[in-house]
């Protein structure tokens, strides 16, 4: 027999996934280039010339072991070692190689990181709103996933409702800045009030509270600033990293856990990493794409379109009289519907060949997502869609 | 506190991996030349000139999007496309695009394959010998891996252990021919007698047996023989295939699972496969590869120097006094100690600079593995090795 619950998950059809498809039909009957698809977190910028060129090089000059071999299940010691060297020489902390683990993209690494630090039946908490695959990454390993209510005011964190919640069951708890979907970055004052809590209940409860840090956005951000480093503030920090986003190679599958070297069991997380891989077929990233990354850690794609996007659709959406927080980084914004009903209001859009995501599945209701990982023009061509939009169905003037 | 079984794994050595890396400890001091190391199935032949070419070209001419973006979590839709015809062809079973799901290797096949058709709870059936992987594979989707002794005859099945242990809670039964560590070919004969057996069970228990063929070796097969394609006796076959060792790219992990169309539920356990990748952070194979192999798919590395070093030290090991198995295809040899402890023999071996692994953890007493994906020259300058290690240390006489 095959087994029931995969089978059932069959049925539960992701609404990002839905609306995707959704532009695609339509994109057959009016073009694509007629849809204002805000619906997936795919980027639209390319690969850093950088990364085309060394990897033509690597195929045209190394071995074929050197370049295709195994790759130890830890990842390859030397990109674990330039990538120790590059999170340090940023950072000021002291990574070393043995605090490196390569992973398939950030959700290979979550999908160690809350195997590593937590049992089955324990409990990690998350923040809303918050990534839907979270529920997948957590719950598959058996701990249960206790989400924090939004701070609906700006996004950052709703203090009282995590100190409620911070219990003794609580092992660990997952973050994700600059965020997907609000597109806010945490400022330091967030992230220094939540590391004190999570300090002062470690010491209470006596027992670690890893903070697992999710930051494939890392690289994107706005108005010339730097994201806080969540692992600056935390010692028992697991950071989860891809380079799908800042090098625009999503689909290559490469990121990595920096474990803080002073963690609980620092020296030994990495290694425990590799266990698991055992377990659930993961083995190693690509050793070419590996490679490839290794010799251009400094750089990323020309990332500035997702910031001018930004600004004007910001800049729109205010005009219009959405209530919106101004992101700080990623590529997503993260607007108040212009009614209660989420999904209706997204339905609605359709109309217009408008494709919104609806915020029930990033666990707050009443918002929607819109990903501009989309040439800069389409954005300025949605403007009339979005106003007639607002104006058609919510009578909003402006 | 990080997880307590992960953190015990650690202490429990492959030791596949303590000879290899006692082989580079020792070529440290002696040079690895003079380093007889059939420890590790690491391919020694190089890429298909055709794979490099491929990959430089459409690094040169696809899109950054083309070429990176995420694909499907099932796969690319072209690749599947071609992976689907190119088996059907072959085989002349049916396949379709959606009856295939692209992984991470073989490893990421069998995760899934196994997650697809066992619940926790279940029992799932495999031979000795067997990769010892196995055990992590199965056992840790929380399923009860239950091992066939072996038939140390001819390596095929012990068919009446397999009859016995064929009960009511078993779900699947995973086997791997070409056969690591044996390096026998099931024949047709054990393949029609293995499914007739398990159809006849499916009937008596009322509940599908789902057969995982694991076929990683499955073009590296000897005396220019064709391997028997277990899903064409058998219609519940999720065939798991890595692209590995036919076009040595072990370290760039790619693979598929191919569903059998007959089997129950053929059209939705790739999509199941899909779910299955959300929860274990799997989420699609490396996308450049994908393209760049479904493009040479009738290709493979030039293998026949397998087939030259099998001959060679088959021979050799037969003039020492060994007993052994002819194998039939993979770089694997599997002969009888010269003393009932596999390890004790293995350990004494090294004295003479030979890498060899004991047959312990492959669930059989008292033979050897040697693993030679290395450079004939080596075999040959191996042999007064073996030859002054089974004299001395066991007075044979030859």
């Amino acid at each position: 027999m095959v087994n029931q619950m995969y089978k059932n998950m069959l049925s539960g059809k992701s609404i990002i996934r839905e609306q995707s498809e959704f532009a695609t039909e339509l994109g057959k009957k009016i073009g694509y280039e007629n849809v204002f698809d805000y619906s997936l977190g795919n980027p639209s910028v390319p690969v850093p010339q950088a990364y085309t060129e060394t990897m033509i090089r690597l195929h045209q000059t190394l071995s074929s072991n050197e370049l295709h071999g195994y790759s130890p299940s830890l990842g390859n010691t030397s990109v674990r070692e330039k990538v120790a060297a590059h999170l340090k020489g940023r950072f000021g902390i002291p990574y070393e190689t043995k605090h490196i683990f390569m992973t398939s993209g950030a959700a290979g690494a979550i999908a160690h990181a809350v195997r590593c630090v937590t049992e089955p039946g324990d409990k990690l908490l998350t923040f809303a709103p918050f990534f839907p695959e979270y529920h997948e990454y957590v719950e598959k390993t058996g701990t249960e996933l206790v989400v924090v209510p939004a701070d609906t005011e700006n996004f950052q964190v709703n203090f009282e409702a995590f100190e409620e919640l911070l219990t003794p069951e609580v092992q660990a708890v997952l973050i994700n800045t600059p965020n997907n979907p609000s597109g806010i970055v945490y400022s330091e004052a967030t992230i220094q009030r939540m590391t004190d809590l999570m300090r002062a209940k470690q010491e209470e409860f006596g027992h670690d509270i890893f903070l697992i840090s999710d930051e494939p956005y890392r690289e994107i951000v706005f108005d010339g600033k730097e994201v806080p480093y969540p692992a600056k503030y935390y010692d028992n920090t697991l950071t989860c990293y891809s380079f799908s986003k800042s090098m625009s190679i999503p689909g290559e599958r490469l990121g990595y856990v920096a474990v803080n070297p002073k963690a609980t069991d620092a020296d030994i997380l990495a290694v425990m990493c590799g266990q698991i891989s055992r377990g659930i077929g993961h083995n190693c990233p690509p050793s070419s794409v590996q490679l490839a990354v290794a010799e251009i850690l400094d750089q990323t794609s020309d990332l500035s379109v997702y910031e001018k996007n930004m600004n004007l659709l910001y800049d729109e959406l205010v005009k219009i009289g959405f209530e919106v927080v101004r992101p700080g980084g990623t590529f997503y914004i993260f607007p108040k519907a212009l009614e209660e009903d989420a999904n209706a209001f997204c339905i609605k859009a359709r109309k217009y060949n408008l494709i919104l995501v609806p915020s029930d599945s990033f666990a707050v209701k009443g918002y929607f997502r819109m990903a501009y990982c989309i040439d800069t023009e389409k954005v300025l061509r949605s403007f009339e869609a979005l106003e007639a939009f607002a104006r058609e169905e919510y009578g909003m003037k402006f």
